[in-house]
């Protein structure tokens, strides 16, 4: 019993929460950011990517043990994938309602984001997002995410999840020109409001489609650096040690000797 | 005999240190940054958040093993409430004293920071703070903040509260309109100065009304996303396994497999 | 044999090359910061405080096992004090060996700076910081690293140590206003550049004498809040549990539940 | 088999991808901060450094459990070196692979940069980066990098490894007049993008030259402070626990007490 997973209308409702709360975050820091510090795009961006980089992560931590705090289509996607064959990943048939209930979750959290700054509920975003470096970007990005996502799952190291992916997506706000959407709910999400983090609808679809091919190529990553998978008991994942169970983790790899 | 509960006093000495610090932290950094970066109110902002983010994380360690490091009324009155069938929060008996300590501890730390900066000891703030949109903000900042608190707590993840915490409160600092004051003790504080955090008299009761409202609205998340208590020893909640007692958390749950 | 400390020697040298460590990185971070950033003395101050806070952190990391760390002759003063009656403390007859190396280091450490940034070895600051808000600022920084050091000591969680005190320091930067210097080798220190840590000679004996004072405040802190000394077994107090040892840590008695 | 190393070539992978994601972190988010914050170069700097901070972080993470994260070819080298006795470290034979390997793939990463932000493929720096006082200040970096690095493997603590060397490198951004390269790999790649991070390829070899200065710097403060090798199990060795192993390490000696 208490091993059995939690009732999927309750996961679902841990991912349109905490999808929620993400694009709140992501949307809300941008109009504040944009808001308060009017001279230096540079700076809103900064304080905008902080702000969402320590949200996600606190996310993550609220609502993980319910539903895994996937937050994000494609992470549910991969897990489907990864696990089809050891029925240890989220069922086939989860992964159209956790994809709908995080995207139904991102743009009530865009709309909380517009109602918490006075804004009509919903103003449609009138920033272009259309050029070929931004889609590269955005396959870099999501390519990154999943691969780190998985790298930690396939380690029995997915205690460090919200941290380091929280802070995965703050640097790659800055390190990519698109600054990281590498969400397909949160990207549709942003399309729900005319501020900083905003993308106007026409832009969504080609990201989306970028995001897509950078998750397949992360999933190539996974399966370059982790082929085999951990049969890690949670117990003993809970605590970070790299090489429990990874077949190439012995002392010889690991960093520092 | 080492199982027992710190004195009452001593965890009230604790309370209205840990407040008063906070306080300190919160209304000290907020003249630094008012002060030092005159001319970008999103940078003093950001300095305030980063400050009071690592400051709370601080204060939590200091002073939580001796009274829980509740600093907040709110916390406390949840923490009886979530506890009462099991006996295993605050005694109903103690909330006041609680919540009296963190106002007292609190207004002693606004004072400090007035002191340290060169100021009169009270300066009554003429901070307006009084609109909609801005208590819509304190309740979602104080349901967040009851959200994490206790979802950390009844899933055997304590040990994880003080950054995580501390992380929230620097993220919704950017992400609520209303920079997310979140706390009673604290906002009855800052309005004894007239500097950067400060809030007009006028405009607390309603803030105080919205962080309560906010409150049982965080009270219900945790009802939803963790309707059991998970009954943790405090020796295997020190290492942050998401997966050891909550009903909802097995394997097939969590986020990166 | 595996148990004996390092030599003292070796320990001595650990300290000097800490504390001198700490001092490159404060004024190195500071000088920086001043030239790169012009125009906003605040945006300097938080580029200092992010980097000290961060090298503080790695530095404790990196000779704590050898010496403990302390890189600050009052909690060197301090660790002596506490464990007197225990023996479980510094040596009285090595408290002053540790505050002459990490003086003697702190220098080093501010005339490499100086190098790195192509001026002389030796400038004098010129920079006077007397006032009493400062020296009240000094008492409080004092007492809060000395009691957040000496909390998680007590309580078995020195394993927190590193990122704490980082935290605490770089928070201090900004809520007092004298920026925390709050360690008298640091602060003899950076009586030797003539930038934007310095501090001039003749202010340096009151900065010195308010952080003792803070340093006995600190001490009464740590006794109010933690009376009993923890015996917590090295391997034990590796993992962050909060409860283990002391006894107001219960259950009950922690912060979320 | 199971604590069988991964298969050489899997490794090279892993440290290319590493070392060009590294790469591409470090260059696109300078790209990003010189474009965004034109106003203000420290601010610029701040942003390139916290985006480097957390990637590095991150990538170790990534990789450290295939191939040891050493994303250096100093750090290679180092770690043929101190375990070449015990048999613990990288193989002689492996370390020009491992350096060849970091050095394409943070030229990939350098073109995958410049691609990311609408520029030629490659672009060599104009920036020169040649004297003295850089000079030292790249073997100050190298050092503390490799001390730290080593310093937390000899001691039972290479689990700390990603945030700490992450927050090193953050740090030694700022408090360094060179802005810390510390890397061979990195340094050939950032002279092929004529933006915020490059380097003219004539500053090259002196910046290599005293980066390997600064790692047998760094190895000599290994050796000052952690003379005895650590044969910690990986098991014990995932929590960090100072004291496990060093002999310098029991009670007595540890921070705070």
């Amino acid at each position: 019993m208490s091993t059995a997973p939690a009732p999927l209308l309750r996961r679902l409702a841990a991912e349109a929460l905490g999808t929620g709360l993400l694009a709140t975050a992501v949307i809300g820091s941008g109009i504040a950011a944009a808001r308060l510090s009017p001279a230096d795009v540079g700076l809103q961006l900064f304080e905008n990517a902080v702000a969402t980089a320590a949200a996600l992560a606190v996310i993550i931590l609220l609502v993980g043990p319910v539903s895994g705090a996937h937050l994000n289509p494609l992470v549910s996607l991969a897990d489907w994938w990864l696990g089809r064959r050891d029925q240890t990943g989220l069922d086939l048939a989860d992964v159209a309602p956790y994809a709908a209930a995080q995207t139904i979750g991102g743009i009530a959290g865009a709309v909380l984001a517009n109602l918490m700054y006075d804004l009509t509920a919903v103003t449609w975003s009138t920033t272009d997002r259309s050029a070929g470096h931004l889609w590269l970007s955005e396959v870099v990005a999501t390519a990154g995410l999943i691969a780190v996502v998985f790298a930690l799952a396939r380690s029995g190291r997915a205690a460090l999840s919200a941290a380091t992916i929280g802070a995965y997506i703050g640097a790659a706000y800055f390190f990519t020109s698109s600054t990281s959407f590498a969400n397909p709910a949160i990207t549709i999400a942003r399309a729900f409001t005319n501020t900083f983090a905003g993308i106007a609808p026409a832009s969504v679809p080609a990201y989306v489609l970028a995001q897509t091919a950078g998750a397949a190529l992360g999933l190539a990553t996974v399966w370059l650096l982790y082929p085999d998978l951990a049969h890690t008991a949670p117990a003993t994942a809970a605590v970070p040690h790299d090489t429990a169970t990874a077949p190439a983790a012995r002392t010889q790899d690991r960093l520092p000797r």
